[in-house]
């Protein structure tokens, strides 16, 4: 039974939250927007615009609330949730990942004449070739942006000269507009250590800074550098070179997100808003209890999940196969079955990916349902 | 853009396979098909009744295969995926975890009236008599099955007299029928070695034999005894105790399964039928290339996804963050953008969780595209 049919009757109904059927996925509605206010506000106090990422929440009505506090769009990882997207008008869309093969590419000139500002990623010399071909044959004009490598060697051009290369090329070619570029260094947002994390990522700009300047010598000044995330951008703020951020998980935040000192005080400016909401359905044990929420309810590519309400201080939660987590006890306590328990999730976008539906609440009541129209379409 | 809209027309198409949207979750229908066939004949030689688990594929479609090759009907992790089969006409449901909050019983008693043979785990004396009022309020009488813990302290009866009791609970109450007990050894089912594993399930099972007597000897003879599965089928088939076997894993294999020895001759009965197929999207660094498919195309629960298809002897797949995969190249090889990869998934059953649809091929063929009705679905 989908997400609507189960829950739309506790709509509104005070403490409705604790009648939902776990596990379940539920945003606390003012502090997500309180998050997304804070990012906007120190976003405008450093002069740089927001793009944010929406592999995160993958949802046009969170977009359309960051576009609503400033955001000039939104970044997508994948095609099929740029689709999704520009299909609930959502405006100024950036995919941040290579569209390659055929059938790929003949989506996204598709998706480039029903949209407003789209802009597509690119790391190599016969993918711009055959965009510029595709939008030929479609009679349209395609916005472009040269994606470098920061080190990580993921996507991006490594070659400084190749960058220079695949700027020229997709300025001279007749259907694509050269727009930017993007440098995303993935591999240091979760750096924790803030000193260690502003180190690599001063040294990492500067090689980035002289690449604008080279484009600009060549006469191809990037109308946007795009890149940043949750992790790095209290250090990117004080960086002249990027003119907007990608930030993403900082809406939800996550266990491992919390591990980060983002703003070098140790203190977060964002606050956890999502939760995965568990019941206990098991209890013969002493010092433990068994939840309803396991490796098919949580991300498992990071630390456990942490119990956020519910649980005896001290207790723990861990997978417990694909159905299941265990609770942990402190000695002398005890859960009962249909007990209810609240859980941070450990790495939020892989989460949010497994659900449906978010179930948004204020306090402990149920105010909306809002479907997850991008999950699943990584392709 | 759902797999529909975007794929159905390459159904039916020579060679379409390489051409679909990637990630994309595959079945190999020929070989799926030799699983369930090789599964149902070795259960109809042992004298064992099958209702395999559906928590692996969640799909109608296959519970129908399954039945069809003699099953008697299918299990379900949770009541969620038991109202989608039961919805698409699939008798025989079991579900094999409690269902214990207010608004799960009154979904359960909705579900008993509208499905043919449905059965229902406990493990709790106050469950027991919730069911019983429940069902009495409904004027309607439900089959209870009592889960005993073999010792993994997950779900299940730990204590042996409790067994007894409950049994008798179930058997005094007017709108419950005592239907059998379940064991499930969770934790042996992916034992390596054969050897290690019979000694550990002939333990295990030598308590339950003892249950099942003494149950006989309260005048309560269990019409069913469920358990086992892909991991330890092989030596249940020796013990005369189980009437039926819920193994789900063996339609579709993974990497960890393959590592298992089923059947103590190191031969599989079972061959890999599930595929994520992948297409390289960018190829600037030398020694490896960079995937679609990472943490929200695959399970990361448990090892790395085995390249089966596309790449060069001695490869290997890692994950590279949300929506990438890495793969190392031995030397002097190299993948060019656009290239095409498949990939044996580590674990199937949180794998299938990710995708909204199988996409079924034989050979190179897309043949035809079936809906993950359950996905998701485990609340």
């Amino acid at each position: 039974m989908d997400a609507f049919r189960l829950h739309q009757h506790l709509i509104g109904q005070q403490g409705s939250r604790r009648s939902l059927n776990t596990p379940v996925l539920v945003i606390d509605l003012d502090t997500m927007d309180a998050n997304i206010a804070a990012l906007a506000a120190f976003a405008r106090q450093h002069g740089k615009n927001l793009r944010p990422h929406s592999k995160t929440h993958k949802s046009p009505e969170i977009a359309r609330r960051q576009i609503a506090a400033g955001a000039l769009g939104i970044c997508c990882a994948k095609l099929g949730e740029a689709e999704a997207m520009v299909d609930h008008s959502i405006p100024g869309v950036l995919i941040t990942s290579p569209v390659v093969t055929p059938q790929g590419i003949e989506r996204l000139i598709a998706l480039n004449s029903r949209s407003m500002d789209l802009m597509q990623t690119v790391d190599n010399a016969d993918n711009v070739a055959a965009l510029d071909k595709a939008a030929a044959e479609a009679f349209t004009r395609l916005s472009v942006v040269v994606d470098i490598d920061p080190g990580m060697h993921r996507t991006g051009v490594s070659d400084d000269g190749e960058v220079i290369r695949l700027a020229r090329q997709i300025n001279r070619a007749k259907h694509l507009s050269f727009a930017g570029v993007q440098f995303y260094s993935g591999r240091l947002q979760h750096v924790e250590d803030f000193a260690e994390r502003r180190k690599s990522v001063e040294v990492e700009t500067a090689r980035l800074k002289r690449l604008v300047q080279e484009l600009c010598d060549a006469g191809l000044p990037p109308s946007i550098v795009t890149g940043s995330g949750t992790g790095t951008h209290g250090i990117d703020a004080a960086q002249s070179v990027f003119t907007e951020w990608q930030c993403g998980s900082y809406i939800f935040m996550d266990v491992q997100y919390e591990a980060v000192d983002l703003r070098g005080n140790k203190v977060s400016p964002f606050a956890q808003s999502l939760f995965v909401d568990t019941t206990v359905i098991s209890a013969n044990t002493s010092g433990m209890a068994t939840a309803d929420a396991g490796l098919k309810a949580f991300s498992t590519d990071g630390p456990m999940p942490v119990i956020a309400q519910g649980a005896p201080a001290g207790s723990s939660y861990r997978f417990f196969g694909d159905e299941y987590g265990a609770v942990a006890l402190p000695p002398g306590k005890e859960l009962k079955i249909g007990a209810w328990l609240s859980c941070q999730p450990p790495h939020c976008d892989p989460t949010v990916n497994l659900y449906d539906a978010y179930h948004i609440v204020k306090g402990d009541t149920l105010i909306d349902i809002w479907p997850i129209v991008g999950r699943g379409l990584s392709r």
